[in-house]
């Protein structure tokens, strides 16, 4: 039994965009050798998050921003002065780590499963802890 | 130490319903014959979730349904031509795995705590691991 | 490769309210002598959450706790005798649970992140157990 610590960094382009980092998280846990364990994922913002839903129509995602803003308005009356609150709301909303099994060497998601690095107050350069956990 | 893979299937009878699970997940963590560790729970769909809630009075999950559909309403003007965006919406809001320890042989949960599955685009059939860690 | 369970109490004083325990799970972490690994963190209750944000002006706290209040209205035709509804729905969109790695001997925390327990039905004295993992 053994665990490795990886770093994923993830480069956002826009105020609010979801990033699919399936495929690099894939490639770390080929990497890391892994057979049977979990993969553990940590983000270490407090403006952004981490979410797993639908791959394959990309509206589902356009669909989450989009009422999203409408349950947290960008503006809406906060003190905090930088002007980024509703982006630390949804970041305590959605959370910032996830967990998923490894099997036969691979990730064990759904068929319409993917995860999402969640930008709320982009464009910024983001990092992403990866723990591969053999058990 | 050591972990074991189980697969819960859970019928869902409604639209938007919680099905408490704790039973069959005990039961998982008895058969597995561990007494100390922790229980991984993930749900391989999008348009479902997991939450941990009160399980004494049947009107607290259904305050938690009906004021979700307040804040996530099932039409508001989404793209995704499968009208099933609310329900996407409200897996990234609750997500879809729970991690609960494991003490005595039993879920290390509070007096009033249930395990629910969390359905939003239902009926369906769906599909639950549940891991079960010594540790 | 082991782990150690621990309970933390916290005393809430207001009905709604972030409480900062980084430093109480720092120092359970470095009590337990662990390197590297990660510390799980779970509370017992309905009414209350965890969840990891900004902790250098406090004005994000509050505006958290503001927006939440119009999202999750404390009075919205809830059934529900208790009167505590909008607290078991934030419980809920927060979640119960975090996982937190340990590099180091230190949780792995970004610059601007704080763990925090949130009340949401208090005053009351709150139960959340730390277990921090080898691996």
């Amino acid at each position: 039994m053994s665990s490795k610590l990886f770093t994923l960094e993830v480069q956002t382009r826009q105020r609010s965009q979801f990033i699919d980092i399936t495929s690099e998280v894939e490639r770390i846990v080929t990497q890391s050798g892994v057979k049977e364990g979990t993969a553990r994922i940590f983000t270490l913002h407090t403006t952004a998050g981490l979410t797993i839903n639908e791959n394959a129509d990309p509206t589902v995602v356009e669909d989450i921003l989009m009422e999203l803003n409408k349950v947290v308005p960008l503006n809406d009356g906060y003190r905090h002065m930088e002007g980024n609150s509703a982006a630390h709301i949804k970041s305590s909303l959605f959370g910032v780590s996830l967990a998923v099994f490894i099997t036969g060497g691979r990730l064990a998601l759904g068929t319409w499963q993917s995860l999402y690095f969640c930008e709320f107050n982009g464009p910024r350069q983001r990092k992403v802890l990866v723990k591969v956990i053999e058990e």
